[in-house]
């Protein structure tokens, strides 16, 4: 049961999220930047799928079932990985994951963020470098790595409710490929 | 040295935040609308300084020197705590510091909050209700204190430099408190 009463029905985030619409509004705007990289070009040189995929790893590190399901039922929409067994991969073991070395050192500089931001040493960020990163993609995971350590508290602080059924992750995937996160009808069928 | 190159002379967050202006936005609008209470009138029940106390604890527990030094300077600017004597007080020992037994209560709640969201307990938000405390400040809570858990990685996760001199954050805290947090140009002398 939730710590606080919030609107019945409504999965995960949300139900804060219509509680508390005033910060529901930056949180969006955020996401909705950091996550869709069509909201970052031309710096940006990270697909939404790899920008999903760090949000999931991070959710997964910090426990948090609702944020590392939807996400990553968004980044396997993203990847076309139909039966999420690349997104399982990842949360498993992203070095043996197959996908790119750029992507695993980021990935390792974004489970050190999730430790706390002094845990980012320079030889991981010398390692991303070597395999291609910018500043930008650098900046960008620090940035959804600390992001996810914010949500993942919000919706377990508040002991928010997460439905188990798979295919409303997968329903509420492709409302958020197609829409983004600002339209909050779409979110989740409820 | 920061982890990538950042705009010179600008002191912890201000760096990446004149790096990335797209993702400034939602982050400065996301703290002017959670830690100054006139925005979020009539459901608060926490005062400014309440406010920026919960994030200087915060800060302080995954020692954030910038945040918890300019966050504590704020607080100290609402509280009419012009030696800090309070604010330090509530770093060092928040049980036998000078705040309500509500803030204690609330403090806890935030000190889980840091260690992660399932930290919180239904005890500990049944002791908050004991001392007054409503669903709004007890969201609120969550959301300050998840919220810095995502803004001190994101300083210390790239790096930045911040300025040892006191004078500087105090200048900082006396603008913050007149113009907000979207008015950069206030933020800090270069």
């Amino acid at each position: 049961m939730p710590h606080i009463e919030l609107p019945a029905g409504l999965p995960g985030i949300r139900g804060p999220m219509a509680f508390s619409p005033e910060t529901a509004r930056p949180l969006n705007d955020l996401v909705n930047v950091l996550l869709r990289s069509n909201a970052r070009l031309p710096e940006s040189g990270l697909t939404e799928g790899e920008r999903e995929l760090i949000a999931t790893y991070v959710s997964s590190l910090n426990d948090c079932f609702f944020c590392q399901t939807i996400h990553g039922a968004i980044a396997s929409h993203h990847l076309g990985d139909d039966n999420w067994e690349l997104v399982n991969s990842v949360k498993r073991d992203y070095q043996e994951a197959a996908i790119s070395p750029k992507v695993k050192t980021l990935l390792t500089i974004a489970g050190s963020v999730q430790q706390g931001g002094k845990s980012v040493t320079p030889a991981q960020v010398e390692a991303a470098r070597a395999e291609g990163a910018t500043d930008h993609d650098i900046h960008d995971t620090v940035l959804i790595a600390a992001a996810f350590c914010m949500f993942n508290r919000y919706v377990d602080g508040l002991a928010t409710w997460a439905p188990e059924d798979a295919s409303l992750y997968r329903y509420r995937a492709q409302k958020v490929a197609e829409y983004g996160y600002t339209h909050e009808d779409h979110y989740m069928p409820k």
